[in-house]
């Protein structure tokens, strides 16, 4: 399929709207019949996702709400496409109308008018706002449930680093539960606290600072993905890169396993008759 | 891509919703910027499809005013996918309770039970429902718009057959105009006159009676369509097919030109030093 | 996907190649690891294809030999993608040089001509020669294996009608056995003999005749096929107008149901309190 | 579609063979008709790739002929499937046997047993050996002749580290003719010769070094790409997980822009009046 505003094999999400028409929204199709499945399933996350809720993000304030407009009966999924949409409260864009024609670095304003000419709906950033990704998470919601139900899969991530302040060990499974206890969702308090610092002085200045986030999956079997253009790390990366600032991303040891010697890299572990031998250089 | 809510390659139509759920609806994705769009242009194709409108289709009344939730922007498409949706006014369902265990022959009823379980959405056949051929009109008025724009491609379909009563001649190119002059939408005031006595009649035995649609499309570009598996007429029939009543398709003579020789189909045209030769026992 | 030179979803048959070039093939993708396939599985179904067996069809001598490239190791499919191919003996195509300028009708040269200019294969038809369906059968033959081992479905195919012969009796569940035991391949010996006569009569003035073939597929459970877009039919339509002769299908009682009343239709099953109750009137 | 052997929209490339098997190939369907197309087109690129010509990489010898077998016409592509096929010459795989029960680290060998049992063709790491990388090459050789010809795009790639070495400068786009003056392919020659140093010292004791490659496309018009999830981000992310080690890829200033403040990244450029105002930090 040539259009690019789906995204999966079996499950696929389609994302459409814009930050300042009627709404956003998503349909789900693939999800089997039988998944108890309520709005505030999904609502849950986009809280999350929400902007505004402390000093460190965004000031903009989105208070999304989400209705299932189809696929669910009696709250239960029925096996038809799962329609989701959050609609866009103050559609006032005349404070937007000078994008028009000045337009804003690091943003799509530009390549979207040279794309689409006087037709592009620029108000906002439009179809290409950071607004969209909450159609991810939309999708993203039912998927958690799906992994979780099906292959016990867990997903957990948090910043990792902001700037030039990184996480210093990596104890991150235990940490898990501390991932939310402070503003910028790093798991270790201190960390948390200078990458608090950092950007509350950057935005003194009219600033902002860049970041890493880390995931964490657990419970992934053995074989999960499909040769040749179709392994984990293929989709994994296709799907984020649809995140407008992500600029890499990298699995397992990443770009650090380029300085290694191939030796490093493997003695990690070792397969013999048909057994894994882990080796003491775990990761 | 494995879902069947989706059809088309450039131009993807995602049909979503359910007869008595909250709304039906269909975004269509792929569709160039710059197309002049408002909402009439799909109501009126939408008003041409409305069940309750005479005494010769289904008396269910859908007074179905279709919004358009995404993609446009000042009255043209912004190249963004187009969410179209109709909000389902009588949602009272209770009279169709009795389709959980009492399964209509000739509907999805059984299937969709087997398929889904107790989780299909039954009411008044839910995604089954005939209803949802609106969002197929949805997607169509659209389409229409660009074939019409684009390569001066229009396609007339009126009725040939209800019952035993067929058209007689096939003047139909001159008698567009008169398909919409009558209940039955057939060209020939006279068989429409038949028809309709013939629907009547069986209607007051509470019975109905089956007919053949008949579509000509003019200008279409010689070569248009793909090899091996994407000719136009595989397009066409796997769409057609998604019609729930349809059970057979033919182009050009069909099933007529089996029972013919080789010469008598042939000598419709010859092509010689590249150029065509049309015989006189032209079609 | 926009190329159409693949079909299927899970299941992915794409061919290649040309009549007179070096070969014809088709690559697999999907079939799953351990299904016992060796070449002469696919040869048996291929043999059955061959024209040039009998007087009834093309006089064209192909003797083709399929060898698998790809996709199995030690007599079983290993889960990659399974090659097949057809090299071509004799590409001596002198004799197709004057289908340069001078078309024949009922066949795919002028289109071609105008959508790929002096750069379309014209030998022999190239790309749009019968011969290509011989990829069709490749995959067939591995996708026929796999629904009998998996569901049991099994699907028979018969000559229905040559000409203005048609079959008599439809009892062809019984017949299935006797298919093969004429050159036309008809179930039934006194219209088998009418066909064949007809047909050799035809050839003799130069002429040919139409036809028309029928499928039974048995153990079909209740909910195969996808709503909306991905019924059975839908999906069986796209891949059978894929044989270039092929002008119309009908599933059920197809046209003949056009004739019909809602009752008669109807009345083949009736459910009721989740029970199937056939009424006598079956099909 | 479901199958993941294929990858691309237009432009399909479909990756059959295996390491010992008979051979390895790909079909390409898409590509327009009218392309000068020979095999020494696509050999030219193979040999780029080809290991053991040197004693920095790979000693196996693999004297890789590809042989074009459908899709072409005298010279020119006809717009029919272009299948490019290796025939693999030594199919010796006696040596391999051990790798039934014995599993090489950092390769497939333990997951592809898991995933299709017995059935798996182990051989060299069969379907999931390096290998197979060539048949991206065929894919990509006609891929960079068509950018070349439509769009004016060209990608020049080159080593950019190889364990600890990094290139210096990044005058790159100088010195694409002397990427290929040495071994390594870096464009830096006392760089070059560094990474050489340590490849080989790392190959005396048995082991091997990691490294970074490096891409630069030219003439990238504004607005190549598709939202939402078709941005040339996700979709090249998408296509280099395909190659079995990468374990990272980073676009732009990537992980190095994680570390910066907001106008660091930004003031690179700036837009006023729809006009670009390229500030000297230029990047």
């Amino acid at each position: 399929m040539l259009t690019s505003n789906s995204i999966g094999n079996r499950l696929v999400l389609t994302s459409f709207g814009e930050s300042h028409g009627k709404c956003i929204g998503a349909v789900l199709d693939g999800c089997p019949a039988g998944l108890e499945l309520e709005e505030k399933d999904i609502q849950k996350m986009l809280d999350l996702r929400r902007p505004g809720q402390s000093l460190v993000s965004t000031q903009r304030k989105e208070d999304d709400r989400v209705e299932i407009m189809s696929g669910t009966f009696r709250g239960f999924t029925t096996g038809a496409p799962i329609t989701m949409v959050i609609w866009n409260k103050d559609q006032n864009s005349k404070s937007y109308e000078k994008l028009r024609t000045e337009m804003r670095p690091g943003h799509s304003d530009y390549p979207a008018y040279i794309k689409y000419k006087k037709f592009n709906d620029f108000r906002g950033g439009g179809r290409f706002s950071g607004r969209l990704t909450a159609t991810h998470v939309m999708g993203g919601a039912i998927a958690k449930k799906l992994l979780k139900i099906t292959l016990n899969i867990e997903t957990h991530s948090y910043t990792y680093q902001i700037g030039k302040v990184k996480m210093k060990k990596k104890e991150v499974t235990k940490s898990f539960k501390t991932t939310y206890s402070n503003d910028v969702r790093c798991p270790e308090k201190n960390t948390a606290a200078k990458m608090k610092a950092n950007i509350l002085a950057a935005r003194k200045k009219g600033d902002s600072l860049g970041g890493v986030v880390e995931s964490v999956t657990t419970n992934v079997p053995t074989g999960l993905g499909e040769p040749i253009f179709g392994s984990l790390e293929s989709e994994i990366s296709k799907a984020i890169f649809s995140i407008p600032a992500v600029k890499g991303i990298e699995f397992g040891s990443g770009f650090a396993g380029s300085e290694r010697f191939g030796s490093q890299n493997n003695d990690a572990y070792t397969y013999k008759n048909g057994k894994v031998i882990t080796s003491s250089n775990n990761f």
